[in-house]
């Protein structure tokens, strides 16, 4: 067969600050051929995610950042067309972590093989994947919600703070949800059953969650960072857990924030209300976890006690804006890229 | 018998900023007759620590604060002079939260009494006591020092940091510690069997400390806040335990610090060495590690292993200026003010 060529986008510069569509290039590339163990994959649709903005830059951080000139790391599922692993067969759906491309070559063991007979295959992006993970994984492991105790998530309509919520209610504790303007906040309560929404755009936005939790807040799972978390801090309880999962809010910062410090007063805060901060990564607790979470999650969804929602953008060459609107919290839902038909 | 006076010092104001020892008063009052239950004691010796900066302000705190007008609290060994509890028998010796007075009336069923044969009474202010307590608690069951992992603590010579870190040693990880001047590094060093000790008033202290954290820090105990906290957090790796068991550096602090803003930056740290950050007071322990800390710190001060320093002051009207000397860090070894001789 005549050699198969990826479209893919590639991080063309690093950003200073607020990331725009010029630190992406489109390139199309011709693959290799598979060496032994390797399978080719055409991506149907790509997860895009907050963290991705931390690979963009070359500062430290949990993981390696993606290099100028290679293609934008992601999760994706995929259609395997050609395999020379005996793991996996040819046609069969796999989640791998691919990147914002087309086609890819891959290592066939690096790869999860998905039923498309259980949930529709892009849950393995979401409320059945890693977001679901991190909710999951995060909430229960560090957070540890009590009966009757006060959950406060922000970015609560997106996948992550969905999840936090609903699995939240599911332990039988009150799941506070902020988010950022009024559709978003009905459907957490109407569609989602989180006790309370909060726009975080109203301008008394501290006030109202402060009457939100009239018993404090015990759990508050942290994605965000920023006016959301200088609003939560006074209202934390004795013994409060902060699972800090993501800070949005501040990944765009350039510069170093003009005072006052608020460090040594945050400090006093942990002292004197005995608070646990503890940052993860879900990853960390996938060996302890996952199976007991891929047992949950997908039961729950079948009960319809943890739902979902997506928001789907249409074509590859679209996924560089959309990823940064994400950043301003203009998605409602998953966000995923559709960059292909389910059947190839 | 005529009545008993109990000479006392008082909360003459509330400090804004750094306490002087106009803050205080001294007043001798007529002690009331005994009621049931209550018993009569005589001060020994009382405990000074760096908490009861706290209490003299009335911002919220994790306990209340002392009224204006009301005897400064503190933990003290006493004799009993008269019973009217059958627990505690005339002429025992009691750990009480006496304050700091020569005479007190208390509850005979809220004093712990004392075997004087098995220790010096005034350890049970310090390595046998609250600051023993203090460090095993929030080392072991924060902390978790793991065989060859390194663990800092600050204010090092002190009671809390000096059972920090030789109890950081028994549990076979690197004890480096952090203090002012060099007697009292020499001291960690050479009679306490700190792997390192540095000088946080050396000009070049974050190097210093750098150099001797070679594979990173992995539990930073934390008990000052300011520059030295700042030069650990650079050092600190991936998933490293902070337990915050005091801020003694701020504790003086009137206004808020100027910028810049170093909130943000400590969170992202939180989140990218999946950082623990746990506030604690060791009350939180008792019940579940108290009985645990008895049995291994009193081993460990007969074999040797978890030695001890004193700074006595003689006369409770030194007390207001030695604890003014201790918050910054004048004090060398466990700050204890002899108010009377052991036999009455």
């Amino acid at each position: 067969m005549s050699a198969v060529t990826s479209t893919r986008i590639v991080l063309a510069s690093r950003p200073h600050g607020e990331p725009t569509v010029d630190n992406f290039r489109t390139e199309t590339v011709e693959l290799p051929d598979l060496s032994d163990g390797q399978v080719l994959l055409r991506t149907v649709c790509l997860s895009l995610d907050p963290y991705m903005r931390g690979r963009m830059s070359a500062a430290e951080s949990y993981a390696e950042p993606v290099e100028v000139g290679d293609v934008m790391v992601g999760g994706a599922v995929a259609q395997v067309v050609q395999s020379r692993n005996p793991r996996v067969a040819a046609g069969s759906y796999v989640l791998a972590y691919s990147g914002w491309q087309t086609h890819a070559v891959v290592d066939g063991n690096a790869v999860r093989v998905l039923d498309p007979s259980l949930a529709p295959l892009s849950t393995a992006l979401g409320v059945l994947g890693m977001p679901g993970f991190t909710a999951y994984s995060g909430l229960l492991k560090i957070g540890r919600p009590q009966e009757g105790e006060t959950v406060v998530v922000a970015a609560a309509a997106g996948p992550v703070g969905s999840a936090v919520g609903q699995i939240a209610k599911i332990h039988s504790a009150r799941a506070v949800g902020i988010a950022g303007g009024p559709d978003k906040c009905a459907y957490l309560r109407d569609e989602l059953g989180f006790d309370a929404a909060i726009d975080h755009r109203s301008p008394d936005f501290a006030d109202r969650l402060k009457a939100a939790v009239p018993d404090g807040i015990d759990v508050y799972f942290e994605n965000v960072g920023g006016p959301v978390t200088a609003a939560v801090l006074p209202l934390l309880n004795l013994y409060a857990r902060i699972p800090v999962c993501g800070l949005v809010s501040q990944y765009n910062v350039a510069s170093t924030p003009e005072g006052p410090d608020r460090l040594p007063a945050f400090m006093g805060l942990v002292l004197t209300k005995s608070l646990t901060v503890r940052g993860f990564i879900q990853s960390e607790f996938v060996r302890e976890m996952y199976a007991d979470f891929e047992r949950d999650a997908s039961r729950w969804v079948a009960d319809g006690r943890l739902k979902y929602r997506e928001d789907v953008v249409h074509g590859l060459d679209n996924a560089p804006a959309a990823f940064l609107g994400m950043l301003h919290g203009k998605n409602f839902g998953k966000l995923v890229v559709r960059v292909g038909p389910d059947d190839g």
